[in-house]
Parts: C-alpha cells; structure tokens; sequence
C-alpha cells in the first residue's frame, strides 16, 4: 500500500494579496515536496492580521502531516507570524535563548546596534525548535508539524533545505507525460474512459492555447509503475488514433 | 468614510499543487482588484475534489464581497468546478440553454462533433450568468457572488476583463514605495514608532536581499491623500536621518 503524506502552506503577506510582490514560493514548495514523496493539498495566502493567520494555521495543521508557512518573521511591526502561531498552539510568544544569544553576538561582533526591532527576530513560540538560516542568520522555527519560514525567496529555498531531511515521506507519487496536438474538446470523452479504467492512476489534462491553436499535455500520475505505465499506453494509444483518424479524414 | 470592498480567489487544480503548472493568475487578480479598489482578502489553492472545492467557495463566499475563482471549467473528466460550484450553492448543475445553442452551432459550423466533451463546456449551475469568453466561446459564469473563469491565463485575463466593468468598486487604496539602504533591522524600532503615529494608514515593510546585502522596501498605503502624505513624509526623514547617522559614523 503506498504510504501518504500531504502538507499544507500558508502564505503570510499583505505584498502578495496587493500584487506589489509575486509570490515565488508556492511553485519552489510544490516542486521540492512532489520530488519527495509528499502531496501538497492546500495553500492559503492570508493577510498580516493575527486573527486571520491564526485560522489558517489551525484549520490546516489538524488536517496534514506538515504545514509550511512564509513570511511575516523579520523584525519589523508588520512580521507578526512569531505571535500568531504562538496563539494558534496556545503558548507563549518569547525570547528563545539561544536564538538572542545567537542574533546579539552576531550584531555585537559587527558593532551594530542589538535594536528592538532586531531582538524580535529571536521571539518564537516556546518549546519551537530552530529552523538554520544560512543566508541572514535570524532562524525560522518549527513547533508541532508547523515549519516557519521567511518569506525572501533565497532565504526560504535555504531554510526549506535544512528542512527536508527531517521530514517523513509517502511513497513519491510518479507521472508521465503525454503531448497531445488536439483540444480537450477532442479527447475529453475518450481521456474519461481511461481514467475510468484505470483507477489507480489520476490523469490530467492541461488545456495549452498558443498563437490561436489548443493543445494539451496530459499527465498520468501513480504511485507505482504498475499502475502508471498500462494508462500511458493507453492515453498514448489514444492520441495516436485521433492523430490517424484526423489524416484520413 | 471610505467604503471596503473586499474579495477572495480560489484557484482550483492539481497542477498547481504539484508544482507543474506555476500560478500566474493570482498575481494578476491582485494587480487589477488593487488597480480598482477592492481589497483581496484571501486566496485558496485547493485540489480537483468536489468536497475541498465546495468548502473553499462556501467558506470565502460568505466572508467576502465577491469571490473569483480559476480552473476546472473545462471539457475533460478533471473539471468539476461547475459541479462543485452548484453543490455550494445547493441547486442542479445543468446545461445551460444559451450556453448548449452557442457551442453546437459554433462547433458544427467547424464541421466538428459536438462531443460529451464538449456539451460539458454548456453545465453550469441553474441560475447563472454568463462571462463571456473572447477566445474560445465556452464561456465562465457568475452566480451569487462567485465569478467562475477560466484557468488558462490569456482566457482568465480576457474573461476578467469581462468581469471587471460589473464590479462594484471601493475607495482605492493609495501608495508611496520609500526606497531604504538600511536593513529592516537598522530602521524597524523607528518605522513600528512612525505606524503607531499614524493608525490611518498601513505601512508595509519588504525586505529585500541580493548579492549578500540587505535592503528594504518600505510602502506606505491609505485610502486618502491627506492620511497618506504626512506618514509618507515621516518615512523619508526617518530613512534620511539614518542616512546621515550612517555618513557621521
């Protein structure tokens, strides 16, 4: 029996809902988690207001395995992803120890101010562990299934790496791909008799339109070989007819 | 008083959840609703399952203004967001009329068949209205408060277009970008000071990071001019004392 493992991620960012910054993670966290063997099921982009992250961390961390958020843990009025997902678990937002010592002998060794606005990079939900930040040095967390990330593209990619290797995996979910020179139109009904009789597999069937001309790349996933290839042979079967049945018309 | 309008957009797929198919159309609903004064909310990526479907739209339809959704609404087996759509808002997913009348003629003046397939694209939940569809004819469709499109980006965005002229709109939120040399850490403590001075409007800091340096967007956001200029000014001589602190250092 293929092993499940499905994640959540929730997004934290006013930037992203006004448009002013395009989001760059969610496709990064789609594609790592894929090549591991673990199904993302749901994202959130939710606003910088408490109330509203706390929901979607709680909505989301009791239904998955793992839940990974970005954004909102600098140290400026506006990260306030610290505080949420303390009260999303219930305990307190403070200091973690290590994380000031950490941040005060790195700002102290470049003579720099250890300012307020600083020290709150060290704040997390207490009994959180450290998430490594390689690039800037202010961790991110775990507490629970929960990963805290930043939302820098750079600095999440580096944060999700040091997080990869403690996660527990499914059995990798595998997919082929079949181009198909025809629309949908064409081989929808003939695509949902395959899926019918292959039911161990989930095809899809992604609408292409270029220059005035539909295609679509049909995609067979599974989580065997078993199962995947007897369904591309015939989806690609399939696509060869309609290709026959179109010359000779 | 400025009037809040406010929305929320649930991008249907499994394609996006798998990392295959990188989202381009929540960067664009922002952009525009930012563009006319509505405020986006929340978005939701949800997979190609009636049940996450249905409860994403019933959760956001209920909360928010006008919800927008993309994908799904094709002709092949994996598009049932009409279908789920219609068991949101509890009446019969059908064909619609004018819809059915449209897409036969338009197919048999191609001398093309009218598939299964095909005659999916004409279901819609009983009640609804068109969004037409400059460029491919199966058009989305709006009921209640959901507006339901395409999700293959050039049609979305045409679609949209549609969509847009019907909306009713609220007091636009207004901005000013401050461009800051200094890290979030060097100006956080002064900017929290200055966002406590000024509760009217809501000032947004984005870190940036490139080539091992650290920098910082700093956007001030109101919906009046007379909110926005003081807090705006603020801001830059803040950002220029720090300038000056850095030069006498």
């Amino acid at each position: 029996m293929p092993d499940i493992v499905t994640a959540a991620m929730v997004v934290i960012g006013d930037e992203i809902l006004s448009g002013r910054t395009k989001d760059k993670n969610i496709g990064h966290l789609a594609d790592i988690l894929t090549a591991i063997g673990i199904d993302l099921k749901e994202v959130r982009i939710v606003p910088d207001e408490e109330d509203e992250i706390v929901a979607a961390i709680n909505a989301v961390r009791a239904r998955h395995t793992y839940v990974f958020t970005t954004g909102g843990i600098g140290p400026t009025h506006d990260d306030i992803t610290a505080d949420s997902v303390s009260k999303a678990f219930g305990v307190p937002c403070e200091y973690d120890e290590k994380a000031y010592a950490m941040l005060e002998a790195h700002y102290q060794a470049r003579e720099m101010a250890f300012t307020e606005a600083r020290k709150r990079m060290a704040r997390m939900p207490r009994g959180a562990d450290h998430i490594d930040n390689p690039i800037s040095l202010a961790p991110g967390f775990r507490i629970g299934n929960v990963h805290v990330m930043a939302g820098v593209p750079s600095i999440f990619q580096a944060m999700l790496d040091n997080v990869v290797p403690t996660l527990a995996t499914g059995t990798k979910l595998i997919s082929a791909t079949v181009q198909c020179p025809f629309g949908e139109g064409t081989i929808g009904d003939a695509l949902g008799a395959i899926q019918r009789a292959h039911p161990d597999t989930i095809i899809g069937s992604y609408p292409k339109y270029l220059d005035g001309k539909f295609w679509t790349e049909l995609v067979v996933r599974a989580r065997s070989e078993a199962a995947l290839a007897p369904a591309v042979k015939a989806v690609e079967e399939m696509v060869a007819a309609k290709a026959a049945d179109a010359t000779t018309a």
